[in-house]
């Protein structure tokens, strides 16, 4: 029997862990076997969710193994985003709601994706078309991954499919979605334990913008200024890694969960960048308020790349 | 109101004009403006089909006009198979089956790919997804582009998908499937008024394959024979095409739709990865005949695409 493996992308957030035990869960009821995997540890947000549910975190893995014949991305497409082996697993399905790019295939593939705000929206339609039956456990999974990647349906990203799927997996889930969904933002947004470089890789994602590397990292917050009390420690992570991977830019964005503002802090030679992004100017210690940003995909991706483009 | 324009890829065939024309009348019935358009001349096979159910061919386009909103692309995804300034676009929508490569978007999108024989299969389907009922001349466009990309249900690339998709809609076209279906493959197989150049264009598709240009034109011919009396006249068009393009290899295939071989003709530096890709030795006229081989994109594009990269 050929073996699948379903993953989001690094750095995992809980829609890209929620979605890959989902669709995996959803393939062995249609008689195919496939293995959720994750690429990265676990945040405390999405351990929150695992943990009330009562479901196991998929096992890490650093490679794809050459005993898999089938790998299905969920939540991601650039290959830069994914697994290290990419380019060598044969890739059979996407799942996505992203911008489509830095991706290939050598033959025709299952690619769907949808301008909606979370992949588990995606995965709550397939499985009305597939008429499958989704579990207790299961649509508090979807549900969390909603609440997360749409902040509690408030972020631009969020769409009507978003916001009615959210209201009807909170009913199957058994929860109140004010309640739950504040808990676990919060359970999330809680950084006392975290070191300066959890923070700025704890969910970290690149880019390739015109020809410039470019690293965004975003944490959820209820207090910014808690964060950048560690600003030393933080910025010197950050250069770190500009160094290691040659980043043109490295943004780093505290969101305010209660607010909904972002509070970045630009490194990199190509900070300016973020001024033009924005239509802001960086403080003497490289930081800017971005009023009402919360998105980094809608928000922040898309004024980035035209800043570096044209 | 926002305007949406739908196209397929440049040299068109049945699939990419029939596709854009029902996909667009799918799109106006579920009440968004949309206009079908295509890149390229109509082939005999495709203007059999529009002469046979009384329907008008899509307007001409060189390039998208700075008033067209979203660009919907059907049957095809890489951007040198598409409009020249497919980069100054934003594309909405891609319903594809074929390989996902050398595609990419700055914003989310509805991107559909599967694995299935013909973006007509697709749309049937999103047909019934969409409770949309198909008049008897839509039904026909979608029956004829999936006769002409499966062969008549014999190519490899042939699904259960597209088989049952067929039979459908041939009931709904009113015709029979295999009557029809001849038919119109000898309609588009008469290539005795085609110039050489018309052999070498009239479905060319451009592919990146390693980091080389590679051209494969693909025509369907009852004698293949017949084709290459003309060979000194179709090399002497490729030979230009090579050097204009800057192409690693150009690899012409004579498709015979009744025996279901291939005889290709290949000319330019790289035309010893042919031999590779396929165990074959080219003759001393730079042809070689593979057998069983019909499909370009499920037999030809991947083994060159191996023999490129490997």
């Amino acid at each position: 029997m050929s073996k699948t493996l379903i993953f989001g992308h690094k750095s995992p957030d809980t829609d890209t862990i929620c979605s890959a035990l989902v669709y995996a869960d959803l393939k062995n009821t249609l008689g195919v076997e496939a293995q959720p995997a994750r690429l990265g540890e676990i945040n405390k947000e999405t351990q929150f969710v695992l943990d009330y549910f009562g479901v196991e975190a998929p096992a890490y893995i650093e490679n794809v193994d050459e005993d898999v014949d089938n790998v299905v991305l969920v939540d991601h497409n650039e290959f830069q985003q994914s697994v290290d082996n990419i380019h060598d697993v044969r890739i059979t399905e996407v799942i996505d709601h992203h911008k489509v790019s830095n991706f290939e295939t050598r033959e025709p593939l299952y690619f769907r994706a949808e301008p909606v705000g979370c992949t588990a929206t995606i995965l709550n339609r397939m499985h009305k078309e597939n008429g499958a039956i989704l579990s207790r456990e299961n649509a508090g999974l979807l549900l969390s991954a909603i609440i997360s990647d749409t902040l509690l349906l408030k972020s631009p990203t969020c769409t009507a499919a978003d916001t009615e799927a959210a209201h009807e997996l909170a009913e199957i889930a058994g929860v109140n979605l004010e309640t739950y969904g504040l808990d676990m933002l919060k359970a999330g947004a809680d950084l006392s334990e975290n070191s300066a470089l959890d923070l700025v890789t704890m969910d970290a994602k690149e880019f390739t913008m015109g020809d410039k590397k470019v690293q965004i990292a975003q944490v959820n917050a209820v207090d910014t200024n808690q964060i950048y009390e560690s600003q030393a420690a933080i910025e010197k992570e950050m250069e770190q890694i500009i160094s290691d991977k040659d980043l043109a830019l490295f943004l780093f964005v505290a969101t305010d969960i209660l607010e909904n503002d972002s509070d970045v802090l630009a490194l990199g030679n190509a900070k300016d960048n973020v001024e033009k992004a924005f239509d802001v100017s960086l403080d003497s210690s490289n930081r800017a308020l971005l009023k009402g940003v919360v998105s980094r995909k809608k928000q922040i991706v898309t004024n980035l790349t035209d800043a570096f483009t044209k």
